[in-house]
């Protein structure tokens, strides 16, 4: 039930409709869509998904924005946004789904799902030289929570792992790289690309045909491929089409692109290596996400420390 | 180098052309695709994949007959198979094949990627509700070595994993269940189903439309799905299709049919909810297993005990 003696919530979301968090965030607090008025001091906490510009400069009391995912770029774009802490989603149920997609579309790419497809239609039976997961090296970009998790799922299923991240972060089982003086040597020793890195000033646009290039092509798999489950401005998705067209990508898996939804007029839809889901690799599920929110307000009323902040000196 | 004082090798295969094998046994032992004259007292050891019938009842010095391959119906269609040890194929590299394909396969059918490969003929950026492994039950339908290996992969993956058996095999965090009478229990239990059994007079054609139309349809990913690494007479094609069509498969993938190569004419190839592979789930590759065949063959020459041997009474 909500309690009307706590601070109100603002929910600023653009882009869906918010139905489900109002219903779940409103169980244990008020909740508004709108402040009222040039500035709201009953709102003291903010529930935001590429929030209305400048709505939270309107909030003398906010303590906390909550981003609802586990990137904030979205945020990030809002020229009024209020020099509070700011939370983000780290959650089991998101790791879980990302985890999925990666070693689902590793498998796929590494096993050849689309040959089979083909020969299928064409009903074909031929059985191409197979590689085990072994001597396949998958290379993640961006070695934060859900790198890391994506890395120890493909180890249990054999692969060779390697990672990447601004600091060099380590793990057992994987050779890992950091910074851009560690880039060139992870991407020569990556077959398989998957990126999971945020959208910060210095990694836009960071997928480009260049960086494609310097992965392995000479492999086990016949080729380089890129697996993007990070932010669509990450990549340049022009790149990417001439990569797969000439040669210097065999395959890609998108999740995400630099305008979404996908246009209709993008070559990506049309493109027979690439594979598309619609932004869908890992979901917010507000039934999950909205108990931990609402038990970090209550604690932060309570003068405890919020856990998952952003740095906002690195942007994520 | 080939030893002329070891007992010789029979290698009789059909099917497929032998030369790798050949070569690679010829390293350590003299090695014959024929026996000589009625008799041939020179043979010690067959190497043997859909041999020719009635060719091992000619060696009467035959100490072990090695199959080319984890299951071993197809020697015993031979009228004159000897009373002899039948070694098979236990080996590392290919349950690792394996434990891929059935991740793969069940990683496809779980995150829908018919659905989303439809949607991008269409350019529909649309994304369905989703489920997390843990809410999905894989049944593993023969929980022997490569059972056993897919369920601990699976686990790691996050799925609810169900395993049924001859004799209730069990294991860690995994309900298990036994014979004819625990079949009912584990099928209405399972959502994906996995079959990896051998092919025997008791498994012959088990997986026809009564057994499909008992597996859990409504559940958390909107239908049942078979898949069937195991030996394709283990189904009735005609009856996946008859469920497929009725709704009560929602998807198949199927490496093995009753008739190899699948025939030009049979429904399944132009069927749109199945999936097929040629027999390639898992390579029989010789670089990894003629060593370890050897290897056995001298260990039997001093006069100890062979291992991964098959139970003639059980037929595997
Ligand atoms: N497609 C989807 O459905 C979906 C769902 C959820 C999340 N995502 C995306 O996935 C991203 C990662 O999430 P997460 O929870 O794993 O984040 P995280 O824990 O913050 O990890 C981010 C990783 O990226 C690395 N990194 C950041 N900036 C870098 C740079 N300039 N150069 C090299 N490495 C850099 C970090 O390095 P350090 O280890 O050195 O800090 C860290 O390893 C999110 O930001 C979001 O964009 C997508
Ligand atoms: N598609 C491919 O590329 C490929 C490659 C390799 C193998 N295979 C197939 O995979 C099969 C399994 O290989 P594996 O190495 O795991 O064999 P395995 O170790 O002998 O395991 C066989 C499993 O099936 C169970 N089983 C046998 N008869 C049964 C019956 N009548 N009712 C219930 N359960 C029964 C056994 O029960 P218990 O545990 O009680 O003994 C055991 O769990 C092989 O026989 C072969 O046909 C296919």
């Amino acid at each position: 039930m909500s309690d009307p003696n706590k601070g109100r919530i603002l929910l600023s979301v653009t882009g869906f409709n918010p139905q489900r968090w109002h219903e779940l965030l409103s169980a244990r607090r008020p909740v508004t869509l709108e402040p009222e008025g040039e500035a709201d001091p009953s709102i003291e906490y903010a529930v935001v998904w590429k929030q209305k510009p400048n709505v939270l400069a309107r909030l003398p009391n906010l303590k906390a924005v909550f981003s609802i995912g586990a990137g904030v770029d979205h945020l990030f774009a809002d020229p009024g946004l209020p020099d509070v802490p700011i939370v983000r989603v780290v959650a089991d149920h998101l790791t879980q789904y990302m985890t999925e997609y990666v070693c689902w579309r590793v498998l796929d790419h590494h096993r050849q799902g689309r040959l089979y497809r083909d020969q299928k239609k064409r009903k074909v039976w031929h059985e191409p030289p197979q590689a085990p997961a072994g001597t396949v090296s998958v290379g993640i970009m961006g070695f934060g929570n859900l790198g890391r998790a994506a890395a120890a799922a493909l180890l249990a299923l054999g692969y060779s792992v390697k990672g990447w991240s601004r600091t060099g972060t380590t793990m057992d089982g994987v050779e890992t790289f950091g910074g851009t003086e560690g880039l060139d040597a992870f991407l020569a020793a990556t077959d398989i690309l998957v990126v999971l890195l945020p959208l910060t000033p210095a990694t836009t646009g960071i997928i480009d045909f260049d960086l494609l290039a310097k992965l392995r092509r000479d492999n086990a798999i016949g080729g380089a491929v890129l697996i993007n489950a990070g932010r669509g401005r990450l990549q340049k998705d022009a790149d990417i089409v001439r990569a797969l067209d000439e040669g210097v990508l065999r395959e890609a898996s998108l999740d995400v692109f630099e305008t979404e939804p996908l246009p209709l007029d993008s070559p990506v839809w049309t493109h027979e290596k690439v594979f598309v889901t619609p932004h869908a690799a890992a979901t917010s599920d507000p039934a999950h996400l909205t108990g931990p929110m609402l038990d970090q307000m209550d604690a932060c009323d309570r003068g405890e420390a919020l856990h998952s902040l952003v740095d906002r000196e690195a942007g994520y």
